[in-house]
């Protein structure tokens, strides 16, 4: 395992915009915040998802879009520097009126409302090309 | 997106009593603590589960009830005040012996055993009417 | 309910190792930095994965194994210390390629990658037995 210790610096609370999407909002705040590491935690509900699976043989994302609306019923992630630019690594839970849920990766997501916490570091997160699992991953051990 | 920077202040582990109110639990913390904003992650089990789904066409909660116990495989969610009352908004994905899911806005469930950690801030959270979801939402750019 | 003001002292992000024990890797961490009370939020995916689902009248953990690989759409747990070694108590909820979602205890798990925000706190979590429940809960009046 890799790890690093951290240290905090500034905390959000988050109302996600309707109708814009949900990683992008998350997004915008590492842009204007210029927050390059930080996690967060959110809840809300959203008109419909694409979720990511990763096939971990053939080391490919397949997605699965959906055109329904869905409570967000978990959802934790976290914003890292992907070639430059923020990326927010978000997954999430989603459910429908009769309760069932479905999970994974949240590519992208129309927002109803949405409510983020997000606690930012001092520490840069980088995000490099993983050989072993053709991810891109955090680099925790070059600093 | 309203977004706030927050200032936080206290901290809290809770251990959620059993045959008490799930949701009920967090609320009673932040009415002992005087708590007007926190964010808190928390995992158990509870005893049957009441589950909202907010009908986005429609605009209204509805209910479905569990009659059955379940793991509280994820539970996020925050404090904030509601006509002038803590309101935990509270969701959560509940699991059953075989592993299948269910998931969504959490209304009520009967703990059979519950941790919490509870994080507040200085800002208080105000719920007030919002016109396009017809939802209470945080009201951020009051402040 | 019982609950305890805590005092936040580190914070860690972590890589977990590809091939590693998901459960396995938050208590190697609590053992090289000495953590005694924590919680955590983590995604990823795995390989596999052992689930838990208590019975809460027989009052005995069944084991559901799936040897498949998931998404972890949301994990969230502290670690705390039992019988004098750290514990990590960890929910979680599994994705599969189509979107359906498994949840509850995660027991064990072989990670594919796995990302993970641990906050410690000053005072330590010690697991003693309840009675009412036969679970090792948090003794919080103790300190």
């Amino acid at each position: 395992m890799e790890y690093r210790e951290v240290e905090p610096t500034r905390e959000f609370v988050c109302g996600l915009s309707h109708g814009a999407d949900w990683r992008g909002e998350l997004e915008t705040l590492a842009t204007e915040e210029t927050l390059d590491a930080a996690f967060f935690v959110a809840l809300g509900a959203v008109q419909d998802a694409t979720i990511f699976f990763y096939d971990q043989d053939r080391q490919e994302y397949d997605a699965v879009e959906f055109d329904e609306p869905f409570e967000v019923a978990s959802c934790v992630g976290n914003i890292a520097t992907l070639e430059g630019e923020p990326f927010a690594h978000t997954h999430a839970v989603l459910s429908r009126p009769d309760g069932t849920a479905i999970a994974g990766h949240l590519d992208a997501g129309t927002v109803f409302a949405g409510e983020a916490w997000v606690r930012a570091f001092e520490e840069p997160l980088v995000r490099e090309h993983d050989a072993v699992t053709d991810l891109d991953l955090w680099s925790l051990d070059a600093t």
